[in-house]
């Protein structure tokens, strides 16, 4: 296996043709959630197979009940291992459209005030840009060696953002064509623009809405109030205790069964390099950490559980006032989860905790929404240390590790129907806007994270 | 003064006649918040000025920004005392139309399978049906002895259903021409069919509008949940702290000032005559009282001071699932006063609640709304006694003082222009649909209630 320097050489003269086929790929308009775009989604995906066609992947479109899947496969080197890229060529809606600069569908090369260099375009970050950075890399590597250094199947769906039951399904019915030795997904960001990271930590997540009824019929609060038992004070109080004001835990019996303390050499490593919590709550308006005491904000929200009521309704919620006393109130719950929380325990906990103060008189009604575990890569894979030391290597900074508070379903999916760990590198920003107008991808991070892929490659065949 | 009988014949000679001119009134639609029937409330008031000028009275239209307001007034006999009666004729919304088994404005007699009669129509209990009980009395008085026993001031409104801010300034500019001892009002309910009533205690309000502001947008739960304060969790630990749940007292600083015990004798009263928690609150689907220990049902709507959550509202509250973690959250809170309670003093003393708990990075706002006192008619009345005892006479059975959870604010507006206690006298069912479609009033109702009037009238001279 040579050395990297011809793949990454190849990336940087191939650079400006990589923008130009970015571009084409941008200019689809393959919003998922709107039907009118279903031919826009198939564009996309042939536009793809045609693409991995050229570069001597075996390529196929498979059909499913919503946006098909493009499938490319090619082999590596005898005995090499074989990694399975996951990402999505679908786009999330456009509107408000009034506020893009620019079409979100004609992808521009923009120079900013400071000279670096963006690409405006809905999909530049999420997903096509950075699925392009992992094409691309494979090019530089067939073009410059001859051969990928590991085999490679790619996989590329087209309901990321409309929430598509489809991709479960379609990996476990494909498991034996699928397998491979690791999984790779390009869909996160870096800790900033210098430092590239690692996801490991994906927070899961289990949500419920519960609803309590009192009365058979809304009451005239003069009449009744005092009497009459108040769902919405019942609510209320349930969802007060579900928290210690003192130390901010979550109070649910077992709880924190399962919840892993941060190694100390990370959490060193997060406080020297991660933001404080001056940075990340004053960027929205807030300055204290309103969770658990004795961790910071990053801390909170990367590796530690929560619980958040996401709405709440009951009553006159309109201008002005209606003196109801309302015969029902209902509110959205969702609990994240780490390490190795179990959701439906957790379910379970939280509908005995809501029983156990509900009145006599009054009835509860539960919904169920979702239930995931938190995916967490062990801080001792090996490929994990290789990625790393590749990433280290490309950006001239020390990466890091990081968690995510948000969940990434897919990654549980792959666990699931393939049996496969995931590395999640992706070159993304914390400005880059996605899902809002005037998404970007900056040309560093497309230029840069090509070259990484072609170093990680090659770290992996190792 | 002759004795009452010769009026009571004649109310009873004239019940065919009296329902007659009832029903005229009923066919006007005199839908007050309803801009489209204004000429219907201004026939109304011409109607009642045609009538109350036959009778004797010199009768006047006074205009206001909004309906008009009529004034009849007709002297007794020297030194005899002076009574205001206030009524209303405008009349609430018909809607749903369809759920109406007759027109609502054209007034059927009903003969139901027990053999009673009621009348059917919107306005029949609330309040032309009420109003006229009191004007048929004193055509009867009139008819029979050439003169009223009493001088009687009749004051009309037209808008009492829609909130109208006309009448208090009415009150204080024509504070001179309506001097009187005494008000007399017609709105309320007997206890039973069999039971006479006058209500002497009616709750006060106060009403909050709260809203906490956490952060300076919406943001995504998985991103900030933990670190970042969630402002309905602020606002139902707020909210879940205002009542102890052990004892179900309020627990606002100085809640309970001036709140009086209800003296044993009615409260005995009460517990033989009134309906029991089964009763009241079996109704509409609940089995226990869920105020403060130590209270009935009766007793925590009638006679104690409560606090409602009438509304609530933050983050997502439609189908499905939306895992932001809102900037905002809304509830709507009011308080019913009894005794000496002071609205603004229990204001202050919330807002302190509510801000010694709103977290060092939130911000609160508060809307008010309405604040009125308790009314409560002093239990040694001379007037109340005589008037329970016309009442007992009339009807057969022991009338009785009661309380109303509800607040009649223009009981607190005569006593504020005119400095008048007032009596309320109403022969209303708990059945009669008020506000509802098919709403009635029973024929015994209009029938014993005028009657009821003559005694009354003729023992207020006393």
């Amino acid at each position: 296996m040579p050395a990297p320097m011809d793949a990454l050489q190849k990336v940087d003269d191939n650079l400006e043709a990589g923008l130009t086929r970015l571009f084409a790929l941008l200019r689809i308009p393959s919003i998922s959630t709107q039907t009118s775009h279903a031919k826009d989604c198939r564009a996309a995906a042939e536009w793809l197979k045609a693409e991995l066609s050229s570069l001597g992947f075996a390529t196929t479109i498979h059909e499913t009940p919503g946006h098909p899947i493009v499938v490319a496969r090619r082999e590596g080197p005898a005995g090499a291992p074989h990694v399975l890229f996951y990402g999505h060529y679908d786009v999330q809606p456009v509107d408000p459209v009034s506020l893009w600069k620019s079409d979100p569908f004609d992808p521009q090369l923009v120079t900013n005030p400071d000279g670096t260099k963006e690409i405006r375009a809905r999909g530049a970050a999420d997903d096509k840009g950075q699925v392009m950075t992992f094409v691309e890399a494979c090019r530089a590597l067939i073009e410059s060696n001859g051969e990928l250094p590991v085999g490679v199947t790619i996989v590329i769906e087209g309901e990321e953002e409309s929430g598509g039951e489809n991709l479960l399904p379609f990996l476990k019915a494909h498991s034996e064509e699928l397998k491979a030795d690791l999984a790779l997904i390009c869909d996160t960001g870096m800790l900033d623009a210098k430092t590239p990271a690692i996801t490991t930590m994906l927070r899961g997540m289990v949500g419920e809405e519960v609803t309590i009824i009192a009365a058979d019929r809304d009451l005239h609060s003069g009449m009744f109030g005092n009497a009459a038992r108040n769902p919405i004070q019942v609510l209320c109080d349930i969802i007060s205790a579900l928290r210690d004001g003192a130390t901010g835990r979550i109070t649910l019996n077992g709880f924190y069964d399962g919840v892993p303390e941060l190694p100390d050499s990370v959490r060193e490593q997060w406080r020297e390099i991660g933001p404080t919590d001056e940075d990340s709550l004053g960027a929205v308006g807030l300055r204290w950490p309103a969770g658990e005491q004795g961790y910071s904000a990053l801390e909170q929200t990367w590796c530690r559980p929560s619980c958040e009521i996401n709405g709440i309704s009951g009553g006159y919620e309109e201008d002005g006032f209606k003196t109801v006393l309302p015969a029902r109130a209902m509110a959205k719950i969702s609990f994240r989860l780490v390490g190795e929380q179990d959701p439906e325990a957790i379910r379970a906990s939280f509908r005995a905790h809501v029983r156990a103060r509900v009145p006599s008189d009054c009835t509860v009604e539960f919904k169920p929404h979702g239930g995931s575990r938190a995916s967490v890569v062990p801080s001792d894979m090996l490929q994990l240390a290789s990625a790393l030391t590749a990433l280290t290597e490309e950006w001239g900074t020390q990466a890091t590790v990081i968690g995510c508070g948000g969940s990434i379903p897919v990654v549980g999916e792959v666990k699931e129907a393939l049996g496969l760990d995931t590395l999640l590198i992706g070159f993304g920003l914390d400005d880059d806007r996605i899902h809002s107008p005037n998404e970007k991808y900056s040309l560093t991070s497309f230029h840069k994270g090509t070259r990484s892929w072609v170093r990680v490659l090659m770290a992996l065949a190792q």
